[in-house]
């Protein structure tokens, strides 16, 4: 297997975007990430996408953007594990590019949510959870995750000011990225009266319904040294793991096992520990899962999450600073390209472009991306030569 | 690239299996997979689904499959190329274990297509078509199949019977296919008498609705010659297209072009040409489907895939025999399991083992599968050593 680098990287404006169809979205996306790597044709693609079935009903969704970026007859197939769909896409074209089987792979991500009614947008979402044992009976996603909270609640202590914190820390810091769907900062105060979802969930320690699409090129690094335009940014790890889809399978509801495993395979591949790691882009779709995720990752013991969080570790210029583009809470949560966005994140970091939310000396970045409620994970570790 | 090899096969007998969850189709057929392969641990896992969410309201696939067959925590991802979804799968296992990723890979395909009334299959369908430029305006399946076979008709003089014959010649050899979901066979009458669906093609023109699964597990040749359970079946090429996916941006409605350029990928990597192979398992969603495929191949000029079914070519002991199975019309067409299915049939064959339908001096097999009206086709190429 050989190195694989970053090359380009391309994402629209998150939102509510009610004018631009799934296949504009994507097509604006891709298209900055080809100019960003200087090339006007790829070998292959790979597109994350968690339903386009129940979002707008068009499946077929590799060959449609294909056919649309102007990239047809090229092999494109669209990868899907639930809100892990992007970090599934970046494992599949990074194993491509690696095997030497093509040199230059474009990975999408994209999700279309608002074209329909907030009950469709919840009914979708609640396909990534067990249809049978959990969906069915009506639970949803803002329900199951308040159940982990309400369990690390009751198991370590963790507060209702330590999860809200996680909100107020990653709308600061997408307060400076103007990509974000939500680019305002929030007070403590504001999360905790916001309107309650699920119990101890209120609407501001959940990440939101967006509109958008998330791009990267990637190629062999003599690739991307022939075409030098930019600093070599490489993937040195990838790693993916699965768990149990339904709560009562198991053993522990405030452990994300699966988020461990992935990133002990991917930190194997990298030769390094997630504490080597400058900064982290992680899956915050509700506040409770950033502090369960920096557990999982081994950056604080479990249940230290919360605490670890409010004394500031987690901020920019904090001892390992996590989500510095915003999060999925303020950035937006497209589903299927919300993994791609948070390479392109680490990638505008280790190139030292992120401006106002620039983390000083990043040199080794981690992406942790989530399906469901943890049944799957990818982990994707960045390095700048 | 190291070489691969196919270890193991299992597939459960096809239907209208209301008693049966996607869940319990895909497992009974991933166990008897592993059974086959002698091996009770993967390292990694792909699932083909077109439509879980459409179909039966449930997405993260991949996750869902690792747990239920008891491999969780291993890396599991769910990929959709519509009907090609399953070769789609095959490409990325085959991909995992020619890069050294991992040494033993499960593929799966499934789809559970019976729980929603015909209106909801007929939409979920239609979903690999262009929703916006096609299935919006009440196109269906049967219809854009009906629109490519009458313009074949029109340019090349293709006959009603010599598309009926494609149906004739795949129930033949489906009565002798014990896992079919039509294992019988009917007359040339019957096609051309049966219910008209969409002109010139009619019920027993098209392939069923079906609810099915189908695995094979993927190792290494020194893992597979380790176990040493089977003669070595080796994958020797490999190869995915893209095309237009809505008819009004294609060049040529009688002409499958990502057929031809995946099959000339798949030919190029194994050293072959369509010629040197003794028996082909192709997308025979429509009769008219197989008659193209067999023009797109190469295997005859262009128009003459109708004569040449008609005079024999493509049976068993004809000059390339085409679905021994009973193909998609005959074996039935779980849309994601297809892909699948198709290289579990060409296992039997070169290993020997396909009973009353076995093709002599079987040694070369190569299986086309095929999304929406052709925007994305696989093809691989298998040999016995």
């Amino acid at each position: 297997m050989r190195d694989v680098a970053i090359i380009g990287i391309g994402m629209n404006k998150w939102g509510e975007l009610w004018e631009s169809r799934i296949r504009d979205l994507y097509v604006e996306s891709a298209l900055a990430a080809m100019d960003d790597a200087g090339v006007d044709h790829v070998d292959s693609m790979y597109v994350g996408c968690m339903s386009g079935g129940l979002f707008v009903g068009q499946e077929h969704i590799g060959a449609l953007m294909a056919d649309y970026l102007g990239q047809a007859p090229v092999p494109a197939t669209r990868v899907e594990s639930a809100c892990a769909s992007g970090g599934a896409a970046v494992r599949l074209g990074f194993m491509e590019v690696a095997s030497g089987m093509s040199d230059i792979v474009l990975v999408g991500g994209v999700e279309k949510m608002t074209d329909v009614d907030g009950g469709g947008a919840t009914y979708a979402l609640a396909t990534a959870a067990d249809q049978e044992y959990e969906a069915f009976h009506g639970v949803t996603f803002p329900a199951l995750y308040a159940m982990m909270a309400r369990a690390h609640m009751a198991k370590f202590g963790t507060t209702r000011e330590q999860l809200a914190q996680v909100a107020v820390k990653n709308h600061e810091n997408g307060s400076k990225n103007p990509k974000a769907q939500f680019p305002f900062k929030v007070t403590l105060e504001q999360v905790i009266n916001s309107t309650a979802v699920a119990d101890p969930l209120c609407l501001l320690d959940c990440s939101p319904v967006t509109d958008g699409a998330a791009a990267i090129v990637l190629a062999s690094v003599e690739t991307a040294k022939r075409l030098g335009k930019h600093q070599i940014v490489k993937i040195t790890g990838s790693g993916q793991a699965s768990a149990s889809i339904a709560y009562h399978s198991r053993r522990d509801l405030t452990f994300l096992s699966s988020t461990e495993k992935a990133a002990q395979a991917a930190c194997k591949m990298a030769g390094c520990t997630p504490s080597d790691v400058d900064l982290f882009e992680v899956h915050d779709c509700f506040s409770i899962a950033e502090i369960m995720v920096i557990e999982a990752l081994g950056l604080v013991e479990p249940g230290k999450g919360g605490p670890a969080t409010m004394a500031g570790a987690t901020a920019i210029g904090g001892e390992f600073p996590v989500n510095a583009s915003g999060g999925l809470k303020a950035k937006g949560h497209p589903v299927g390209a919300t993994g791609v966005a948070q390479v392109i994140e680490l990638t505008e970091q280790l190139r030292g472009d992120a401006g106002a939310r620039q983390v000083k000396n990043a040199r080794k970045g981690l992406a942790q991306n989530m399906g469901g409620t943890g049944a799957s994970a990818t982990v994707h570790i960045l390095e700048v030569e």
